[in-house]
């Protein structure tokens, strides 16, 4: 298999803009200077773009608000925001560990766990996949894992890095993961070298949700002792995520996605059995190792290192609106917005990337174009004319496609303004859509299934 | 004349929710025993909104942003919020008079003016209203002033209370200044016993915009020496103001409304005729009196009394806002987001409060509502079931319109999505709205007349 | 008696810098040209300075926080920094009078007042003044007033200038009111021509409290029915004070001074004496005026005109942090640092511009310097060097004191850090201060006198 | 050797209070069931300490400004507070490659590098020594590394656990690194089987820096090829740091540190020949892995994984601050403090931690307390009483050692208040200290030395 690695970003760097910001100079570096052909554009663009780099602390701003559709980083709620605007603490004193113990406790509800233990790690989702594959894993494992976009790819490309023998099922993109072969390897497994089932539970990159249970049911169907580790990045605490009743040994999400926080935390919760296999798990790992956690877990100190005073208490506020509205109706709001967008596309004649409905995302939707169409335009052309942003397709689909990412803290009208805007757009790019078709779409459903807001009945 | 405050008030207040509040309780004053009936309903409607008084920094919180469409207080720009974000400073060191002086500088252009001497005072709009006609006129003067609306009607109330004699000219609600009986008493007024015209040069409560030009036409045809007092409370930086050019005298408006700012600056602007005037104004004044002011300018310390340092950076990152946009293209985009509107209301089949073409108001849009329905139950379900915050109907047409603020940084997303709102919420009222149709209308506008963001091109 | 005003302005004005900002530019203004003379200077003032007006928000910044102790604005704490970090809100829901409410309720505590009536003006402490003397007196009325200070001065002045008659006590500066002659006055009239008596809790320019108790004392043995009108702007919140024990009739303050907040908010309490008497009084006032207030509290809705959102909420914070630590324990902790402060003087050889211990001010103190130094020059130089904002003397002690403003969310080691600022400035300018001597027997005091932090215990 | 790991946390964790928190329940993890004893002290901790888990944003508040004092994280200026206010953004819009550009060319100066290439990975300083050994070492690999204090103890814990052959040469705490033993080993090692020398440039735990000047020059004696690998993470921004001038082959930092900022970026800066060594180095790596970013940087996009926006936004403004005040002046500036805080502890017949002064510490000061004080009751004190953070002794000097660190954003007056604390808190616990001693020669010694601040001249 060719170094999946090498083709994606190629695809996925040039496609937002035509002139960019040009490569950092790499002065001592000798594969540096292939690329200074671009200094040329990237002056230009730096001029064109009037941006004054020094003591200015709002690049390209528009009027009125950015209106945030990718699928991560979304936008944080004015709360969180408040939470976190501080001075640093002594992570030392009595206060911070106080904190800390509330939010394990609270952070595992949107696990939906009683038994997992979870770790607040300062780290990117990349970060805790690696701890994910690091505390349970060594290398030379054996363990099976679903390419079916984008972030399934990078995580494989991370566990064939890690040492790991990845047996990989690829999928076409905008298909869920092929459960038939991972049954099929299942069954022929008697000798359980399949260490672990690898799985995203929704694909960014394609807008595709992943059956869980059904996992869960084939491996205990064939008794199958593996673990399953499971990327809940751009689902947890948006889909309907069961730690416990689907028996996840591992699941992970970041900060920066359905619980609207600033990038920078990555959350980690493993079962019992995943505890116990990181007793012998020999990955080489310090920063990412759950042993230090839990050494200070038991002093009630919780820190090993330095954490980020202000992402903590973004996390208390975070956690409480969500408690508040109750993690139920968070779910339940997802599906509602995420079905409005999908009848706004069909409306508009467009085609959902995800190819059969039991695989659809209520997290994201990545539209597919007409073939005359470069879907990077879309985002493009959203963003230098209406302040929206739109999340980019990757790599296979990249020029395809174009994504909305419907999640985190977001109303119905934020939505259908993103609509409408979207409308526009593809007005603008040539696809003849009648405008106020996908708005009316959405807002005909919105305007039968919206709830009062609890707090103002 | 019978006390217009006395009406409107009351029919003001109860119209927003059926179970308020409750009043303060008045425990020492004999009148407050007649409302202590209120207390059963404002218990029940606390426990029915979950606020916890005491700690809890947001009431009555719904996931997503709030939609702000009420003509005033608008949206802070996330730059200005931050500006603000700060501890409390000496306002007698060098450093608060350095930055004062360049927004006096500065906050002339916003009234486009070179003769004008600039106020910032410590106010609301009541309070910029108040300094324009003190500092100008004496008890028993004779003015001219037009009761179009709400606003109008409360500062005639200021005027009369203040013992000037008002003679007011009254339109119907919905229409303009009638400017023929204007031209008729001035022409009657050969002794120049009228000292000033006070005119709103957009009726915030009707959505009507007044012909400053004209008026500045008659007064020359008929070389009156009154002078000319204008709000501009919710037209300055929004509406094209031009203060020397149409011979203002006075201009006012507050930092809540199109400079996008918290409440707490009135801004106001003397032309030197008014500064003439205001050496020879008999009317009481302190706290609004210019003077103290221009004492304080010649010494280069500028503030007579205590500032808000935050108000100051604050206001500073507004104007560096608005002049980076351009100050032109911040009224083209108002005029473009006020016709958007417009094309939604005459989609959706009903009619604009404002009368005719020539008082359309660029900054709000007062929508009127059939017979059987009360308005005021669309702002209210637009605020508990959308987060959607829309002007209810005031005094005279109150339950007869709702209207949409559509001044100050604002982009046209934000408005379709605001407009999107309101098509749900009048069919949840029961009329027969066809969902998409306004938006359509306002987008298909849009799309062809919004430009590329400067910054980004 | 000559215009107070006239005099000390010139005073105040140019002794802070000696290369000031200059004046704005008052171009059609006739009396402008005597100042242009300060162009170049402030040419220089400027370069030199570093300030680049656009696109800035920190002026002659410093490493390190600013050490803020002028008696006011006062440091804000970090959690009403944050309270305060928001967007604008409809102050017409339902969410803002309920939050008011619990304003208007919990406000009165800080008066320590069960019978009185609060108002929260959208002004300064100047406008909170004009709206104690507006609501209840008329032109024409005779009212006793103590001149003991630049700030009482100032209050003089505005009595003055809304017509009232002003029978002056003035005592040397340094002194509290002599209210001998205040109880020579009360017997000397039977016909009870005195309306009210006028007299500042604290004069914040020379550090003085005056005893309002024995006001009362001494109204009550003449059985005299004049009004109790208290400046308590830097007293309220931070000093003992009594509104009901003493028979207060009107007390003020501002949001700036001891709460610890923006400038912004004019907080007004009215006694039910003071609020029989608004019915009567013929003072012009619009915006001041009480009863627009009291209309609005009875329906509900609480807000004649638009108030700062922010500031209500900071306000709500405030008085959340107020609480928690306990009024009582808020004053203790003033009469605590400034006992300190005192000690240290002392222990420079420096004298207390206050003259008597009786007078002595919690929240202010005003040192005096020897002959041979300028006290603005200590200004000057501890902001300079040291980052340390002090208050500067007024008028008539200018040059002869500075002054430590220790009011307001403050702690010991903030206080020590100032302490040994002063010192170390001190000897810059020639004072022969032993270093530590000042900060030594502060702390000495101090470390026996200090609680331990109740929420920390 | 025996696990160090083990030994220190037990050292570290019951030291800061008595009654801790109490451990957070792994229900499911049979190990936790011997630390369930703790649970009544923990209750009745939270009890005491009246906290509000749940909405609350400020845990066991203090009036007045915390003092912060340990060793990281410190003090962040209100600006950098001020410009990660914010909400998030697309980080694959031109405008934020276009802004960490800047940062990536400018944070290399902070380094005093030209041929460096930088890392600004989203994890803490002990992902940033990961960083540095996995990217150019492989396991197996001998290194040299020195054993003065807990950060060096714990970074050659990391090295071992990371498979290196580490050949540790230890001082006793309080000294810096034996160089002259490395001398010997470089000597000895004809063969170059030493890959790399890892040293702290300063080590938190007693206040020790070390020379590494001298390191280069011995590695040049010998012509000795091993990579040199410096923890620079309470140094670089503070002391004087010089990579290219002295060879440092990966020099690291995190932003919590003298950089001002939150946890969150840990900087990572490699010479062209850590740059060429990473292209062979066999350690696992994918999260830290540099290729990654190169290939990013190339393209122009930058970010291999999403950013923390508001730290991308901070940390312009924290250069942006520096390079204002200069950073050779910044350095000076914690020379100053650290001086006067070496002639405080001089003062109060107190014992620096380090034992000679050519180690001396310019970012923090450990202070031993005479034996029959437990240096931990001083840190505790500090904060109950005072709101004063200081650092605890950690492991083989704990109870021992208190710490004041004095780097990041910080002024004179702000240490004075601090050492003023310390004198009242060893007061408190019975050293028989002179109040004001301290200040005193700390004052005398900043009295002489500090400059006007540059931006008020």
């Amino acid at each position: 298999m060719p170094d999946p690695h090498e083709i994606h970003w190629f695809i996925l760097a040039p496609s937002y803009w035509p002139l960019h910001i040009g490569p950092f100079g790499l002065s001592s570096s000798p594969s540096s200077s292939s690329s200074s052909s671009s200094t040329p554009s990237q002056r230009e663009w730096e001029s064109h773009c009037r941006i004054d780099f020094v003591g200015k602390m709002d690049y390209v701003y528009g009027p009125g608000r950015n209106h945030l559709f990718v699928p991560g980083p979304v936008n944080i709620p004015e709360p969180v925001i408040r939470a976190m605007n501080r001075n640093n603490e002594d992570y030392r004193s009595p206060a911070v560990p106080a904190m800390t113990k509330t939010l394990l406790e609270d952070v595992k509800k949107i696990f939906k766990t009683i038994s997992g233990t979870p770790f607040l790690i300062p780290t990117t989702g990349t970060g805790a996949w690696e701890s994910a594959l690091t505390n349970t894993l060594s290398p030379g494992d054996r363990v099976i894992s679903f390419l079916i976009g984008q972030f399934s790819l990078l995580w494989i490309d991370q566990q064939q890095r890690l040492g790991l023998d990845v047996d990989v099922i690829e999928s076409d993109w905008g298909q869920g993961a092929n459960l038939d072969i991972m049954a099929s390897k299942l069954a022929a497994d008697s000798r359980h070298t399949i260490k672990a089932i690898c799985i995203v539970h929704n694909e960014t990159a394609t807008g595709v949700t992943n059956n869980l249970a059904k996992v869960r049911r084939i491996l205990d169907d064939y008794r199958h002792p593996a673990l399953l580790l499971v990327d809940g990045v751009s689902s947890i605490c948006a889909l309907d995520f069961r730690m416990d009743e689907w028996g996840v040994d591992v699941a992970l999400t970041g900060s920066q996605k359905a619980l609207s926080l600033p990038t920078g935390i990555g959350i980690v919760c493993a079962s019992p059995k995943a505890m116990e296999a990181s007793k012998t798990a020999r990955s080489y790992r310090v920063f990412f190792d759950w042993k230090d956690y839990l050494k200070f877990y038991k002093m009630g100190t919780y820190w090993p290192y330095t954490p980020s005073i202000q992402l903590l208490y973004g996390l208390r506020a975070a956690l409480d609106l969500i408690f508040e509205e109750g993690l139920d109706n968070v779910i339940a709001r997802h599906t509602r917005l995420a079905t409005a967008t999908r009848l706004a596309v069909e409306a508009w004649g467009l085609k959902n990337c995800t190819q059969k409905e039991e695989w659809f995302s209520d997290t994201v939707t990545a539209v597919l174009v007409p073939p005359y169409i470069d879907s990077s335009e879309i985002v493009r052309r959203a963003w230098k004319r209406y302040n929206l942003s739109l999340g980019l397709g990757l790599n296979k689909v990249a020029g395809k496609v174009f994504r909305i990412g419907h999640l985190g803290n977001l109303n119905e009208l934020q939505l259908l303004g993103c609509l409408s805007g979207v409308e526009m757009v593809l007005k603008d790019v040539g696809y003849p859509v009648k405008l106020g078709s996908g708005v009316g779409a959405a807002a005909a459903y919105l305007q039968n299934t919206t709830p009062l807001i609890s707090s103002r009945i």
